[in-house]
């Protein structure tokens, strides 16, 4: 994974140029590729559901999802949809969901894609996936019971993960099962929207002392996660991402701002 | 396609029992399905493209899109995608566009899935498709010139529209192809709300008047289109949708304004 721009384009080098820090620096720890997935699965409840037709052409349609245990999404399908009629024809089947777009270029941010076989949960595993849809899809109650909808269980076989330009990494079964979504994504974009209106200062004075840019003159919160910030600061040499670390993984949903207070305060002391 | 409930599932009747007309209503036009999709294509820039993997499994992945004549979406695709990859050995693909959710189940909205066969676009064609995309998204005037990005447009062999519950049909590739966007909806969000917020009491009047529903008690704007203005209403007997057809279909952008001003002036003297 790399953070910054993606080496691999046949590119022209200008395109990507961005200033080299002055001061060595931290490396800061990131959400692992699988944690990502499961981050942005934990947090979106539409997706495309990719089924085979009758003729082995691929056939996307919009469906809603609910999880249980090990990020395995759930739906609910009719066999009066195509792809219902596909998966019971034939399971494979690929799950991609986008996180929010974010920044000017929509293809900029976060998605994954879960690709395995789908089948109909048996016992216990039907009650979990039941009553996980219905509390992610209240509306769906109204349905649920129609005759022609069944419950499906997408068993992961791999993922794959893109988190926007240069950002990007293949995630197998086993450490998407054993990841943990993000605990604080709810919160990051009113974090970030905060940082930026409440506290330009704090974040110039990150950059320039923790981040390595010294002459810096300004600096945007652009993202932030349980590991860390993410600005963009802006200096005469032109502009340059900064990754700032948390001191350690932040646990809870709310415990943003404690590890934002805490790294204004080693940049103020720094 | 009908425009209430859906009388194909295997559902208990009283799921989908809403209070039938008192008076007798005039029909009212809707978009045709092609109509339909041809303006979700037209409003969106985002959608997942699911295509086939080396082991002709189905792969879904976000993509962003522009279109040409006859609402072909045009791709700009690199081959260090697994999608690139996936078309470049199968160029069967379908590609899926989401209108933006309006209402409290996700699921009951709009959506179409094109399905088709991805080309390199030649000579004009070509040309026109990289005008087109670069229109549409103009941040990608940094990567497409990389060299491992190329152009794809999907001629499309058959659609699929789902207008939300009960809502759907599929479209053939000359009905998409001839078929025209609807001019006013990018209009037609701001025209409900506008609606609901300073017009409560035409919309009572119109459901009771042209409705058919003389004893309704309230009624909301749920949607609009150049063909018409979809109400909700509640009456003593139940709540019922109605479907008030304007006098010709709008054909300007900011037409909706006079066509509702007619439907109220209807209204009010019929």
């Amino acid at each position: 994974v790399t953070t910054t721009a993606q080496p691999n384009h046949d590119a022209p080098a200008e395109a990507l140029r961005v200033a080299e820090p002055l001061a060595p620096v931290e490396t800061a720890q990131r959400r692992t590729p699988a944690e990502e997935a499961r981050t942005i699965v934990a947090a979106g409840s539409l997706a495309t559901l990719s089924t085979l037709t009758r003729d082995g052409g691929p056939w996307g349609s919009l469906v809603a999802y609910a999880t249980i245990g090990e990020g395995r999404p759930v739906l609910l399908v009719s066999t009066l949809a195509e792809h219902g009629r596909n998966l019971h024809r034939d399971p494979r089947a690929s799950l991609c969901v986008a996180a929010d777009p974010a920044g000017r270029d929509p293809l900029d941010s976060g998605r994954v894609t879960l690709a395995g076989v789908a089948r109909r949960p048996e016992g216990d595993d039907a009650a979990r996936a039941r009553d996980a849809y219905l509390a992610a899809l209240p509306a769906s109650r109204e349905y649920a019971a129609f005759g022609d909808f069944s419950l499906w269980v997408l068993e992961i076989e791999r993922a794959r993960w893109v988190g926007g330009f240069g950002r990007m990494d293949s995630v197998t079964a086993e450490a998407y099962a054993t990841a943990t979504p993000d605990p604080t994504a709810r919160a990051a974009a009113g974090a970030v929207r905060h940082l930026n209106d409440d506290h330009a200062d704090v974040l110039l004075l990150m950059a320039q002392r923790l981040g390595g840019h010294p002459d810096a003159t300004s600096a945007r919160a652009r993202g932030i996660d349980r590991h860390g910030l993410d600005l963009w600061t802006a200096t005469p040499r032109g502009p340059a991402p900064v990754r700032l670390g948390f001191t350690g993984p932040v646990q809870r949903p709310d415990g943003l701002r404690e590890a934002c207070v805490e790294l204004a305060r080693r940049a103020r002391s720094g």
